[in-house]
C-alpha cells in the first residue's frame, strides 16, 4: 500500500480491525456498529468481552504471525484498545494496513522514559525524573530527583503495577530488586491539587477536537471517578489544551489520545505538569458515551476512518464511577436512580480489581 | 416454568433472545450489551445486520420448530422486533421461556380489525374502521365509512404494503382483488392536522415511563422525520400520555410500545385518534439513542428483563430522519454537521424503500 492510498478515507462498510478484547475494544467495537463498520477484533483471551459484539474475532497470541496476517488481511484500518503490543507486531501489521494511531506513537508510549524525554522536548512540564538502568543509576537518581519519589519500569507497567515507592529510609537496592532488573525510571513524586485529563482527538486531517476535561481519583491505582468539567478556571483549561494539542501535533496523532496531567501549586501560581500520555481511549473519557454529543469510542473510528470528527459537546455537568469487583453488585440501585448511566462490560467473573463496568450519572436530570 | 419463575426479574448475564435480525434488533443488542446482557438473534436471513453485533444468531424459518426448540433453550427471555411473526412460533417459545411483550399482545397487534375493536373497548376514538370479508361486505363498509378510505389487509401490512385507496369513482370490486381476497378492514381517511405517536414502556412491575412526544411526517408511506418535542400543547399531550398508558395497561404490556396518532380539527376544537400500536420498539423513537437519557432499545431490554426502567428525559430538541435508500450516500456530509449523530445499519445493499440508516440532530448544538 502505498502512501497516498494510505491517507484516503475509508467508507461505512469498511472492517476495523481491532487489537484487544477487553472493554475498551467492546465499546469501539459497538460504537464501530453504529457507523456502519464492522470490527473484527484480534485477542490472545478466549473469552474477552469484545468479541461477543464484533463480526469476526481471532483468538491467538500477539506474536502469531501466521493469525496477524490472516487479520490484516480481513480489515482495512488497524486500531488497538491497550499499549502494551510488541512493536514488531504493530510495524508487521503497519506494512500491510495503517495502524492507527502509528506504530511510532506505540513505541514512544510504551516507554516511560522516551514518553518524558519526547514531551519534555516539547517545551511541557513533567514531574522530575531520571533513568535508572542499575543500582548505581538508582543512587544517582535519588539524589537528582529526591524523595518521595516513585522507581518504574520504562515498559509494561499499569493500575499501579511495576512500581516501587522510595521514602526516606527506604532501601533502595531493594527498591530497584522488586522490579526484577528491567530498565526503570525514577519519578519525583508530586504533591498534587489534583489530577485531571485531556481527553482529545485528532483527525487524519490534522483537526483537534477536545471534550470538556475530567478531574480524576484512584483508589488503589485504580481510576475511581472522573469528574467533568473539572472546574480549573478558564486560563488552566486553556493551556491544558494546548499542551494535548502540541503533543498531538508533535506525533502527527490519528485517533482519540488522553493526556493525563498534574494540577500543582507554586511559588507562580498554579500550573499543569503532564503525566502520562495514553494512545487510545481512555476510561476518564467513558462519560462521554453518554454525556456528550460524540462518544470518544465514535470518534476514534471517525478520527482512524478519515471520516470528519463529531462535536464534543457536553450534556451538562457529569460524574463517571468505575464499577470495580464487586460493586457491580450494586446494578440493580445503580439503575433505578434518575440520570444513572450504567455500562456493564459482560465479564464472568468479579475479581477484586477488575474492571466490570462503569456508571456515568447526568448531573442535570433529576427524574 | 411456573408463573411465579416467569415474573422474577433477571440479572446482567441474561440471554436475551430476539426474533428478527433487522436494525431494530441491532440496536436492541447493542443495548444489551451495554447492560452486560447477551443475544442470540433468530432471523430467517444470513445477512441481516443484528447477527454481527449479538454473541449467537440462529438462520432458520420462523417456523423451524427444531432451531426455535434450540434458540428458546439458550435464551432467557424473548422479544421480536417485528410483529409479524406465526402466532404458533409465539406460543410454542413462551411454553419454554417468557415472550415479551407476550403472544397475546402480538396476535392482538396483528390483527387491525381486533386492534381497533380493542383500542374502541377502551373508550379511545379511532379513526372510523368496518370489517371487509368479501366484496359485499365492502360495499356495506364504504357506504358506512364513505370515501375517501382505505382498504387494508387485516394481516402483515406495513409501510403502506398491502392497501388500496378508495376515492370517488373507484372500483371497488378491483380494490377488493387487489388485495388477493385476504380478510380485510376499510378505514376511514382522517384530514389529520399531523400525526404523533407516543413511545413508551411499561416495567414488569406496572411502571410506566413514556419519552416526549413526536410529531411524524412519511414520504411514500415510510416514515420519513420525528420531530421532538411535537408541540402539540399541554392538554393534548396529557391525553396522549393516558391513551397510551390506558392500551399499556389494558394489554398488561411488558416492553416498549409506539402508539400512534392522529391530530385532528374538529367541532369541539382539536383531538387525537389513535391509529395504530406497535408492540416493539419503533422507528419513531430512535432519537432517544442520542437525545435521551434512556434510548427505546435499553428501555425495552430494563422492562422485558424486570429491570428498573431509566429516565426518559430528552436532552432537548430533536429532529430524526430517515436515510432511505441512496440517502445513505450523504453519510459524509451528514457526519461533518454539528450535533448530527449518525446511525447506519450496515446494509449491504442501498436498494429503494430500504431503511439504511437515520440520522438525529440535537438542535442545541451549533458546534
Amino acid at each position: 500500500m502505498t502512501e497516498p492510498q494510505r491517507l484516503a478515507p475509508l467508507a461505512p462498510g469498511a472492517r476495523v480491525g481491532i487489537i484487544g478484547g477487553g472493554q475498551l475494544g467492546r465499546m469501539l467495537a459497538m460504537a464501530a456498529a453504529r457507523l456502519g463498520l464492522s470490527c473484527h477484533v484480534y485477542t490472545d483471551r478466549a473469552d474477552d468481552p469484545a468479541t461477543e459484539v464484533a463480526a469476526a474475532a481471532t483468538i491467538a497470541g500477539y506474536g502469531d504471525k501466521e493469525a496477524l496476517g490472516r487479520f490484516v488481511a480481513d480489515v482495512d484500518v488497524v486500531t488497538y484498545e491497550f499499549e502494551n503490543i510488541p512493536a514488531a507486531t504493530a510495524e508487521y501489521l503497519n506494512a500491510a494496513r495503517p495502524v492507527r494511531p502509528s506504530p511510532g506513537v506505540l513505541a514512544l508510549t510504551q516507554d516511560r522514559l522516551v514518553e518524558k524525554n519526547f514531551i519534555s522536548g516539547l517545551g511541557i512540564e513533567v514531574a522530575p525524573y531520571a533513568q535508572v538502568d542499575d543500582p548505581g543509576a538508582l543512587a544517582r537518581a535519588v539524589a537528582q530527583v529526591g524523595r518521595p519519589s516513585i522507581l518504574k519500569t520504562r515498559r509494561f507497567g499499569y493500575d499501579g503495577k511495576g512500581q516501587s515507592l522510595i521514602r526516606e529510609g527506604s532501601d533502595i537496592a531493594v527498591a530497584f530488586r522488586s522490579l526484577g532488573g528491567q530498565p526503570a525510571i525514577l519519578e519525583g513524586f508530586v504533591p498534587f491539587v489534583c489530577e485531571v485529563s485531556v481527553v482529545a482527538a485528532r483527525g487524519l486531517d490534522g483537526d483537534f477536537v477536545a471534550w470538556d476535561i475530567g478531574r480524576n481519583t484512584h483508589e488503589h491505582h485504580i481510576l475511581a471517578t472522573t469528574t467533568v468539567p473539572a472546574d480549573i478556571g478558564p486560563d488552566l483549561t486553556a493551556r491544558a489544551f494546548d499542551k494535548a494539542r502540541k503533543i498531538a501535533d508533535a506525533l502527527d496523532y490519528v485517533g482519540v489520545l488522553a493526556v493525563e496531567m498534574f494540577l500543582v501549586e507554586g511559588p507562580g501560581g498554579r500550573r499543569l505538569l503532564v503525566n502520562e500520555i495514553a494512545p487510545r481511549v481512555h476510561n476518564s473519557g467513558h462519560w462521554t458515551l453518554d454525556g456528550s454529543v460524540t462518544s470518544q469510542f465514535e470518534q476514534h473510528l471517525r478520527a482512524i476512518c478519515g471520516f470528519p470528527l463529531g462535536s464534543a459537546r457536553a450534556h451538562g455537568p457529569v460524574e463517571m464511577r468505575n464499577l470495580i469487583g464487586g460493586d457491580i453488585l450494586r446494578w440493580r440501585e445503580l439503575l433505578a436512580q434518575p440520570g444513572a448511566c450504567l455500562h456493564l462490560y459482560g465479564k464472568s467473573e468479579a475479581r477484586p480489581g477488575r474492571k466490570m463496568g462503569h456508571v456515568t450519572f447526568l448531573r442535570s436530570v433529576k427524574d
